[in-house]
């Protein structure tokens, strides 16, 4: 129910094992008892009866990184410790550890925390800490147990495998209910590069720059510079056009490691190799950010607003994420009523000077497509057809503003009960 | 349990008779069957079975007027109507016509049905059509039969009385559980003079300018200037504060007509007499915003977020509003789930560049005060005392940023399972 179709893209191939698509790269999981009132929680890790709650992921030779952070102004630590260590050791990054539970946000010592976590890896591995990129996901405003950290990380160096990716990808779930991973496969120059990720979260997501946890792994030889430019192109049109509820984490990242393990020659500004690179991360960016949408706390329906004829991509971006945000839209989805005055509202409250008043407005799905406003008027329409339309999982809400020749796409969710049971008590 | 405390203010006495509670206003209000289908529907008359539909508010004398309206850009006709109306015959508005169950918005004849109201009440009251204010709140996109009005507004001249607010209030209600009115006896000069209001609106509240239909009647002797420098300052630290659900919507206005019969001397611009003025009419307002707050669609409790120690007003007031409008915060706030966390992720997020990271949090209601956060920090806390201040009706949530003077209040309410139903098929 909460899967996404894989949409086909000429020349790119979609394979198994997430995180550890690509050559040289390993990972784990374990429990560890972060939380211990929360096991078990129904997450459950495919192996044991308890969900992971700390993974690890390692590269065998150094990587490039890039990554982007949320814009939230309360930032959790291992934002900036992540920030921190990037910037000391890039091009020779190796391990990735996050955790879920406890977000080691606004308290005292989180910065030490997250430094703790890191020094204890690289000890591990035999590394330098500033190789390590850390991440921390869960209930803000607790001391994060650097006990249960302690005792884990020998456990998951010990654990490190080339198919560890779902005990990874299981370890970073909040109320996500389904893991998230991806991989593609394209060719750069005769060599088959490999990218692949995992992410998770499932509230709390409103990007402005990045969102949720997210961790991309590449064999393919590309600098950092390119990596990161790649990076802030393509969260621009996925991560940054999905909204579950309006609400925008302090914790978020979206972090890419290279290796370069493919053994193609290294990828140049402006090439035709750099475009095939960025679409195979377009590709595996859009896949996983449906994923999040469809699985956004307490959603039935994955719901796409895609706004052409706009004046540029950025007017309708924000008319777009307007519509997916609306509570009442999302209610309306969840009931599958062609209210279309609600997005007519939406678009009309967006913050932009572009004339939305005149707009026409279809509900699109497998059982079809239907005009439902047709210059900004609503119309008399076959509301069983409507009501077939919406009761999709899977729903298209299209406006077309006649306003210029851009267009965006944003990705959300319907509202339902179980996104207020699930945020009613979500600290027990 | 959707009451709301009546705040004692020293020089103000609150009285009944809302609309009509102003010398020489009349009121009535009527079903006419706007929508068939939607009778009867719970919200019932008080003296019918039915609930009315439509509404009448008549002057015996010409009146100035002052009206702020939606900033939404798709505007409702009525919106439009008014608009037009109040800048041709300020000084001599007599009359308001509005009605539920349609908003006449996002339609093809829209501004002519509008227009076509006017003129039904201007013919049956002998006045002006500009005479009138024309207002309508319920579903939007479709068109409004103006038979049903045209039958009502004779029945409406013929019932309109003294003592006909609760039929008026009554008929504006869309999903609104509660009537909403409000008014005030003052003294200025040592003339008694009233000034009362009556309101509707539960979902699709966050008001930019205005929110909501909002009429208010009053007997003091005022200009047509003074009235909208008044209005607009009063709007600002009362229905601006206002957020339901972050949804603005395309119809909302605040009116006031003063007809002057309480023979005051007219107030003049700077005085201590409007002063007294304002200050009642913020004592009206605040009362009905936090009415609509207390009553969003589903809300089970009144939530007050209250930001001091802000560099201004505005930015107080940009946080406070980033709070109250956090679907976590309202889910937690139904939960009774002291999750600090939350709070300052909202106040992160909110558009300002106030430095939100060194708050202190607390929760406050008449179980108890308790602090959850001190610098940013979460704390640990007495979990049982959380959990009682939280389970009130009314809850402050107050964020001291101690960064300057400034503070600002805003309103809203928690998120139940009955938001999500009254808006999964609100057009049935």
């Amino acid at each position: 129910m909460k899967e996404i179709t894989l949409k086909p893209f000429e020349g790119y191939e979609y394979a198994e094992g997430g995180v550890c698509a690509a050559k040289g790269f390993k990972a784990s999981g374990v429990y560890c008892g972060i939380k211990k009132s929360s096991v078990p929680d129904g997450n459950e890790s495919p192996i044991s009866n308890v969900k992971n709650d700390i993974c690890m992921v390692v590269s065998d030779c150094d990587c490039n990184a890039a990554a982007v952070y949320t814009q939230n102004k309360v930032k959790g630590a291992p934002i900036i410790v992540t920030k921190d260590n990037i910037s000391k050791a890039n091009g020779k990054m190796r391990a990735i550890i996050a955790n879920s539970k406890n977000a080691n946000t606004c308290n005292s010592d989180g910065e030490h925390k997250a430094q703790a976590m890191c020094k204890l890896t690289a000890d591990a591995l035999g590394i330098e800490p500033e190789q390590v990129i850390v991440a921390s996901t869960g209930v803000i405003g607790q001391i994060l147990p650097i006990e249960p950290v302690a005792e884990a990380v020998p456990k998951l160096v010990e654990k490190l495998d080339y198919n560890g990716n779902l005990e990874a990808a299981t370890a970073i779930m909040t109320t996500d209910t389904v893991k998230k991973e991806i991989a593609v496969k394209f060719d750069i120059g005769g060599k088959s590069v490999t990218l692949g990720g995992m992410g998770k979260g499932s509230g709390m997501i409103h990007p402005n720059m990045a969102t949720t946890l997210n961790f991309y792994t590449t064999d393919c030889n590309i600098s950092s510079e390119l990596l990161q430019s790649a990076l802030d192109e393509v969260v621009k049109i996925t991560y940054n056009c999905l909204s579950v509820d309006g609400d925008q984490s302090t914790n978020d990242m979206v972090c890419i490691m290279a290796n370069g393990m493919a053994n193609n020659a290294e990828i140049k500004a402006g090439s035709k190799e750099f475009e095939v690179f960025k679409k195979a991360l377009y590709i595996a960016m859009l896949h996983i950010t449906k994923m999040l949408a469809k699985d956004g706390e307490g959603a039935t329906k994955l719901i796409e607003c895609r706004v052409t004829g706009a004046p540029d991509f950025e007017t309708a971006k924000i008319i777009a994420k307007s519509v997916i945000r609306s509570p009442l839209v999302k209610c309306a989805m969840y009931g599958a009523d062609a209210n279309c005055g609600r997005i007519m509202c939406a678009m009309g409250y967006a913050e932009t000077d572009c004339d939305v008043t005149k707009a026409d407005v279809y509900y699109i799905s497998k059982a079809g497509k239907i005009l439902v406003c047709e210059n900004g008027l609503g119309l008399q329409f076959d509301e069983d057809l409507a009501k077939a339309i919406l009761s999709e999982e899977d729903i298209t809400i299209l406006a077309q503003l006649k306003q210029g020749s851009s267009e965006a796409t944003a990705w959300g969710c319907d509202m339902t009960y179980d996104y207020v049971k699930i945020n009613g008590d979500y600290r027990s």
